[in-house]
């Protein structure tokens, strides 16, 4: 990691949920307009929390070979259908609610620096999103935010979720370029050591208030990356764009 | 054909070389300047048309199953060797000229309607490439031109080139849409017609002066599309965007 040459970098890669838009908010806010729809009552923030916990151990399922690859839509909805189970509602949602609530990762509000940050990047790099989110939810998120990526590039094209290796070389064999020359862009230290260990360099993103108020998020001491940085502007200023 | 209904076309997807790009002016342009720094006399727009005439025929092959998947970077430069043998100039484009030359086809100037015309389309509908070029060809291409797309799909990400069926179902499946939801623009009629035959919208965009001044491109009366159009301008104004 001494070695970091920012000249080397050719395409920066973002990592989506948390680290260029807020999840959290955007979740909580639409699943609260749509438990008012149906006259429940839902704390929207543990709600999304709670949505959000089961989303690495559904991925980890697909990764590990125990499922053939399915869309993030579908393993969302699975973990929607538990979650309502669980809380004693689910007959309050609906076929419908239901689709909405899974489209609510679709549309979600880009944290305020991603915009302006990713415009200046994208002056010298190409600028890509890399997610596990599908192709089409990136694509309907990113255009709705007016969010300045020259592609899109999503695990689905890789048929693997990050962490896997094979997520984080799509991005590299996509753009014609050579793993190390690919900085990874996240908010979260197990995406930042997926793609250090499948040879690319790294920006570790923090954003203190992802969780929400009351829970911590991956803060940068405790993570071991390429570069630290405070948001998508502080990442242009190191790049020197 | 008769039923094409306008407000049922979510996604516009749109070919490139020939179509959004006028890839003989830029590949020719090139070509001479490459010629002229190894002191070649060379009638580029010969070569060009020379270079173009052979890409059917290669990408024939791939589909056909005669040969593995290649990108079409690989293609374009069996193809260029070949010719120069043929033309008995081979020693005069040693290994960095050809590197050059396929990368012509990466950097090539947008026809004048296209920026405006797709921003347009954009307003209303998802707007994607949908090239035989490979994925780090469509986004430097892409990039270099501002050509407003919302993603970038490439045969790549099929492995299978148009006018296999494949090719054209895969805008449909990455953007979560039918394949009737899918317009496809193309100023070529094997791509309408292996748009047609997938399901697929189609928009023949006439390019009269696609294969420079003495040559004669596809026309609208021989090409049975869903609508016919004189450029992107046009067309946002069928669709009404």
């Amino acid at each position: 990691m001494g070695t970091f040459d920012p000249a080397s970098i050719r395409v920066v890669a973002c990592d989506i949920f948390g680290t260029t838009v807020d999840w959290r908010t955007g979740v909580a806010d639409q699943a609260a307009r749509i438990a008012a729809d149906r006259g429940v009552g839902l704390d929207a923030g543990a709600f999304a929390d709670a949505w959000r916990e089961r989303y690495l151990p559904s991925l980890r399922r697909v990764n590990r070979g125990e499922r053939d690859w399915v869309p993030l839509d579908t393993l969302h909805r699975e973990s929607l259908d538990d979650l309502l189970d669980e809380r004693g509602v689910a007959g309050a949602f609906d076929e419908a609610a239901r689709r909405r609530l899974v489209h609510a990762w679709h549309r979600l509000p880009a944290w305020r620096d991603a915009v302006p940050g990713l415009a200046r990047l994208r002056r010298r790099h190409v600028v890509t999103t890399l997610s596990n989110g599908g192709f089409a939810l990136l694509t309907t998120l990113v255009k709705a935010e007016g969010l300045p990526f020259d592609c899109i590039v999503s695990a689905e094209l890789a048929r693997a979720y990050k962490p896997a290796p094979r997520a984080y070389l799509t991005v590299a064999e996509l753009l014609d370029v050579d793993p190390g020359q690919v900085l990874l862009v996240a908010a979260h230290r197990w995406d930042i050591d997926g793609a250090r260990d499948a040879g690319l360099a790294t920006a570790f993103l923090e954003r203190p208030l992802e969780k929400g108020p009351g829970r911590t998020a991956d803060r940068a001491a405790d993570v071991a990356a390429d570069l630290a940085v405070t948001g998508f502007d502080h990442l242009a200023d190191v790049l020197g764009c």
